[in-house]
């Protein structure tokens, strides 16, 4: 079995080429949430990014967290308009969008919408003041909670409180399951990969969430 | 499209029954990663659990994060230990593994070895102390960083730096990338529903590493 196994020490992965760095250390944690993230500057421009870093934190209260990097150009303007506006949204990505999501992570001048540039339609919902991704099947509205500055590498914890939440009908179970899979709701490996999800099991206890949501 | 969209206000969901908010809330970000946490108690007890809130937060240096709740007495000893040892293990969970990995959220007495409880077998790789999943094809020993209070509902996210990565040698491309795919690595919905990936499309460039990693 060991000699099955490739490793990478410490040392060598400070001084690895940075392109293999980044693949290999994004990879290894397995494959991660995709979202949309919207937001409005003071002009009223739309702003849309894609991340996968959106991390659940807590249902009581209902907690949402994504991480920023400090020299993330491209998600500068994310971060000013959530800290404007206080507000934002988190938005799923459907199969069909994938590659005008991973567009979004282009630096776009802060005076061109990427819902616009990257031909995704936005959608406002009731009375909320923040875009949503029309083709999203899951769609939350959140208001800024706290920003937390991480001292290891100088990135920062962005949560929100859920304020609203919106799924398409077809995808609610009667037990608050939603369906991941009939949503086409993708995942990223990497920076660079996305994933399509095929159940495979549910099972019927909820030890996890007994013990760490 | 609206009338398809079932909604839930901040009001609705705080006011949920349990059950169905706990399912809800932990399925709106998307799949998560899945990955078992080993480590080793002060006596060289081996223990072992399931987490969904393992996240990448930065390749320079190579740190990754996870999220513990106050009253998480499940993984409890899973922080003691790292605090105590001050290094563990994370390991990636084929779907061969599924069943018995989210038996590890189940609450076992101290003394008690999830990997034997659950029948996981355990491996130790070169002088590492903390036991490794023998079956996980993506296998990362860290040392711990940072533990970072979480004000908003009083978690921790727990942040080790990578000493180590093992990596099945036929999972590795020549860029860095893993292929999760082959290796059968699944991910979560919600707190019980595992999914298997299959990979949908790479695009050429890596935006997102560019922008946020």
């Amino acid at each position: 079995m060991n000699s099955q196994l490739e490793s990478f020490s410490q040392q060598a992965i400070n001084e690895m080429e940075i392109g293999f760095k980044v693949n290999l250390i994004n990879s290894i944690t397995g494959a991660k949430s995709a979202n949309l993230i919207g937001t409005l500057d003071e002009q009223g421009i739309e702003n849309l990014a894609v991340f996968s870093s959106v991390t659940h934190i807590g249902s009581s209260p209902a907690l949402i967290g994504f991480f920023l990097r400090p020299n993330a150009e491209v998600k500068r303007d994310t971060f000013n308009n959530i800290l404007n506006r206080g507000e934002y949204t988190i938005n799923s990505i459907p199969r069909t969008l994938i590659k005008k999501a991973h567009t979004t992570a282009r630096k776009y001048p802060a005076e061109c919408s990427e819902f616009i540039e990257c031909g995704i339609e936005s959608t406002y919902l009731e009375n909320i003041a923040v875009p949503f991704v029309k083709e999203a099947p899951i769609k939350i509205h959140l208001k800024l909670k706290q920003v937390v500055p991480i001292e290891a590498n100088a990135t920062k914890l962005v949560i929100g409180e859920v304020a609203k939440v919106f799924v398409h009908k077809s995808l609610l179970g009667t037990k608050g399951h939603i369906d991941l899979q009939a949503g086409q709701v993708v995942s990223i490996g990497g920076c660079d990969t996305y994933y399509e999800l095929k159940q495979l099991d549910r099972f019927d206890y909820s030890m996890i969430g007994a013990g760490s949501f």
